[in-house]
Order: C-alpha cells, then sequence, then structure tokens
C-alpha cells in the first residue's frame, strides 16, 4: 500500500492537540486525516470557566458538523472514520477545573471529557507537575484516580512531576498514559521522561504518547519529521508496539498570549519556562501535513501493521479499556 | 489586684474560635471579657461561600452592635477594650478560598480578613496540612506568603503539616504563628506541635497560642481547667513570654453537622479523623467562663504582667507588628 493511501486507511489519533480552534483549523485537520484527538479545554480554568471552555468547543462542532464530531465512546471515533468526520475527545490538561468536588468528574465526563491530566506544571489539590518539586500523590488525588476509574477517565501524566507519575500509576486500576512526552534520553529537560519512567508506565499496562514539541527535542526548532520519528523509534524500542501513539502537542494558530498563559503558574502568576520561538519539525509544521508521518514511519522501516497502531490502533484499545464502551 | 479585677481591666483576646455565631454567643463572649477574637469564617469554602459566609458576619456585627465590633486594625481593637465590646477579627482555617488568584489576598483583607490558616488539614495549592504527607510549601504558596506579607495577614499554622510549617516560618519576612496548638511533650497527635517545632517558630520571633481542645489534651475529655494551664506553662517554657497567647478553639453551640464538616476532606469527602465526644475542660466549659483562666494562670504562679501578656498583650503586638497598623 503507499504511504498515502496506508494514511487514509488507518485509524488516526492525535493525543494532544491544544490548537486554536476554528473551520480553519478544523478542515486541516481533515486535510491531515485525523479520525480524532484530544483537544485541550482546560488549563487552568476553574469549574465554571471550563464549562464555558466546553459550550464554545460545542458551539464549534455544531457549527462545523460537517468536519467534526464529538466523541463520547470509541463507537464515535469508528463512526468518525466511517463518516470521513474528526471525532473531538474533549481533555483537560489539569484537575484543577474538577476543583473540590469529586462528582466534578462524572460531570465532565458526561460532558464529553475523557482524559485528563492530574496535574498541570504545578502543585494542586491532587499532586504536583514538573516544574516544581513534587510531594506526590495527595490523598485527595487517590480519591479523584478512583472516581476517574469508576466513570472512565483517562489519567494523563505527560506534565506530571516524577513522584506524583509513579504514584498516580501504581493507583489506578486502569492503564494511564503520558499523552504527549519525549525522551530524557535524546535530551534532558523536566518535561521529558527518563527510560526508566517509561518502562515503569509501560510494565504497568501504561501507555505513551509521543509528542514533537520542538523546545523538548535535542534539535529544537532545527527539528524535522525525521527528528519526530526518531524519538517514536527511542520510545518504541523501550515500551514495545502495544503501548505507543501519537500526541503532537499542536498549537497550530494561537499567539503568543496563550504561551503567556501556559508558561506562568495559574495562568498569570510567576513565570514557569519560557519555549522560545515556537516552530514544528520541518515536514509536519501544521496537522495537514499529517500524513508525512505514516510515510516516514514507513521510511524509518515500521510495518504497515506497526504504522498503524503507533497511528491510532493502540490509542483507541487503550481508550475502549479505559471507557469500557 | 483580685484576679476577677485583673481580668476585667487586661485586653484578653482569643486567637481562636470557631463557635456557632449567635447574639447568645456575644452575650457570652461578653461575660468572658472578650476584648477581640479570632473567628473563623472559612475552612473548606471557596471564594463565594466564604464572601457569603462574609456577609453573614458583617450582618450579625451590625445586628448586635451594642457588643461587637469589627477589626481592621489593632486600634479597632483598643476601642473595643475602651468601648466595652469585643472586636472580631475575621480568619480563615484555609488558603482555599483564595483559589488560584493571588489577588484576593488583598480583596479578604480589605473586607477584615487578617489571620489566614495556610493549609487545613490536607493539601491545597500552597502546601500540606497535618492529617496527610506533606510535601512542603509549593511555589504557589511562596508568592501567598510575600502577598500576605505585603498586605498584612498573619500566616497560621495549627493545622499545618510539619515540613509545610517550617518552610513557611523561613519563607516569610513578618512573624507567624500556630494560633491554637497544643505540645506532643503532653500528649502525642498529628495536630500536636513538638518542642523542637515550639521552639523553632519562636526563634525565628514567631507566636504560639495555646488551644484547649480536649481530644488533644492528654486527659481527654477529663480535662480540668489546671490540665490547660499545664499545657500553657509548658510552652511557656519553651517559647518564653513574649511568643505565647490563648486560642482556645471553643467551638460552642456547633451540632454534630459541624464536626462531621471539619472531620472530612473538603467538608464531605473521606474521614481524616474522629474527635469522638467534645467537652471542654471544667472550669472553662464556656466563653463566659474565661475569667476563670486568668484566675488559675495566677494560681500556677504567674505574675499579673505574664498573666497580662498571656491573655492578650502579646497577641496585640503580634497583630501590630504583622498588620503594620
Amino acid at each position: 500500500m503507499k504511504p498515502v493511501d496506508l494514511h487514509k486507511d488507518s485509524i488516526v489519533i492525535d493525543g494532544l492537540l491544544c490548537a486554536k480552534w476554528s473551520r480553519k483549523l478544523f478542515e486541516d485537520m481533515a486535510k491531515g486525516g485525523l479520525t480524532a484527538a484530544n483537544c485541550t479545554v482546560s488549563f487552568w480554568e476553574n469549574f465554571q470557566n471550563t464549562i464555558n471552555n466546553v459550550v464554545e468547543m460545542n458551539q464549534l462542532i455544531e457549527t462545523n458538523s460537517d468536519l467534526m464530531i464529538k466523541v463520547h465512546t470509541t463507537e464515535d471515533i469508528h463512526r468518525a472514520k466511517r463518516e470521513g468526520k474528526t471525532g473531538v475527545i474533549m481533555g483537560f490538561q489539569n484537575t484543577y477545573a474538577y476543583e473540590d468536588q469529586i462528582g466534578y468528574v462524572q460531570i465532565f465526563k458526561d460532558l464529553g471529557v475523557g482524559i485528563v491530566q492530574m496535574c498541570y506544571n504545578t502543585q494542586n489539590l491532587v499532586g504536583t507537575g514538573c516544574y516544581e518539586r513534587d510531594g506526590g500523590l495527595s490523598d485527595f488525588g487517590r480519591e479523584i484516580v478512583a472516581e476517574m476509574n469508576r466513570v472512565g477517565v483517562l489519567c494523563d501524566l505527560s506534565h506530571v512531576g516524577s513522584k506524583t507519575s509513579e504514584e498516580v500509576i501504581l493507583e489506578s486500576k486502569q492503564p494511564v498514559a503520558y499523552s504527549h512526552c519525549l525522551p530524557n534520553g535524546l535530551k534532558e529537560h523536566p518535561r521529558n521522561k527518563s527510560d526508566q519512567e517509561l518502562k515503569f508506565i509501560a510494565d504497568h499496562g501504561g501507555f505513551v504518547g509521543v509528542t514533537m514539541f520542538t523546545p523538548f527535542l535535542k534539535n529544537g526548532i532545527s527539528s524535522t519529521i525525521e527528528d519526530y520519528v526518531e524519538a517514536i523509534d527511542y520510545i518504541y524500542n523501550i515500551v514495545g508496539e502495544d503501548n505507543i501513539g501519537i500526541g503532537t502537542d499542536f498549537t497550530q494558530d494561537q499567539d503568543q498570549s496563550f504561551f503567556e498563559y501556559l508558561t506562568h503558574d495559574k495562568g498569570y502568576a510567576r513565570r514557569l519556562t519560557r519555549f522560545g520561538e515556537i516552530i514544528n519539525p520541518k515536514g509536519i509544521r501544521t496537522v495537514g501535513e499529517f500524513p508525512n508521518l505514516t510515510e516516514a514511519l514507513l521510511t524509518k522501516g515500521f510495518s504497515e501493521r506497526q504504522v498503524r497502531k503507533i497511528m491510532g490502533e493502540n490509542w483507541l484499545t487503550l481508550l475502549k479499556k479505559v471507557w469500557g464502551e
């Protein structure tokens, strides 16, 4: 099968997108052949502001229903594939939107939020993020993990601190994920994961989505799609062919104020980090270039079967397991 | 001077009261000769529910203005003494009401909230309480401490974990307090403080208010006012005569649902502790019996000057220093 045909035939799932949502972006997702994507609707926002983001996303999906559908179950992802549309899995990069209410896990799940990161960069009620000293999973955090397990929400650990991550992996009765990360083995960075951490999550049935965010790639903004594939291959060799997928972290069409929001605690307090210029790897600068990734993986030597798994089938299996439907 | 006259002449400050606010209670505070008290208006409540509590307290003070005045500055405490009224210092036992907004420190200060405990029993955005593993003061917590210092809000550490407490003591540019605690030296309890902790806060210019909450006293509900004075004496011998005061923790007229609220994380989640029956020490079962404490301290051998300091003057000096007015 030609790369372009394989891509068209595959279920393609992006485990993390936080782009500027618009028809223009949705058209590019269609061009990229995305079957579904985990679309962030909460970073630092509290309950009510997150609800407002969900309202906005609902309206965007409704207005662009020729291109998009909302995903509640993996059957919705299959339907997106059949209908040639892209499914929106709403996701959080923080549990802050749950505030102090365990019951909000169910509320948001009913609204379509199926993937939630435990902490975003810093400490919250549940644990601590990767940009400060990490005291581990709190006792309230254990209650939240149990409720996410019960309700069927995937625990995401990408921006979570090392100790909290390890304890969530041990606490969760369901597999958990780094939805979008890169290996420390290729570049040392607080956001990147050590070989031990990658092995630990896989050994516990967990999952690793590989990002291409260039500040965390060894060649920075000079990176190409080959550097991205190198990172995928690196992680593949640690976690194996069933536990790996894609989580690009595309921030397409976002402006500087968005990055300022992300890189300050609570969106406005002290600065946590600086990304510098954001330029995606050559060959996959935009969501629309997603088919190049299938080709690059084949070129690297992955088989068609392996490429299908990496590009989306593994994500689908994981979500089916965690969501139960 | 007779004990009763000394009590009447003294400035009497209770560093922690979380009673059921009512005219009946205010009359008992008058009977007890209280010049001012730190009155809790937030435990687990978020911003808006805390504002509602402040509204309720404002209305109670207004309705009972023959007995009560609101305290913004230490001059208000002096005025309460002159007018024979009791001053209400509004206080929080948690920073949760600040939510993620550093600017809310000033908002609540302007409303009369001058004493705020960093954590209530468990982890929040700032640090961790004394009923779970404590990873220390978060980086956001350091920003909150700096803002409390700037605005003039006393950092209270009574229910805060050991590590977070130590780091707040080191971080704060102003003296901080255990507003209501007892020594581990007389009874081991997660809420009680070790000799080292008591010495550490005093060595850093901090303050210790002594509670009489019987679950933390060695004789439990069989305790008498003499047991309370023993604890005061114990702490006095560690921290010295300038750094000690009273923080009773009177929960007068509260019902069982109130204690259920306190003893569950967030007011409803997992149980943290059980107090059992709450009976205050014989001799000081009610706020109205406060004059007995002056007498019992004299009987123990404290001088009039020392009793005045313990009963309120030290609190006044501390608040003047932290509030700046």
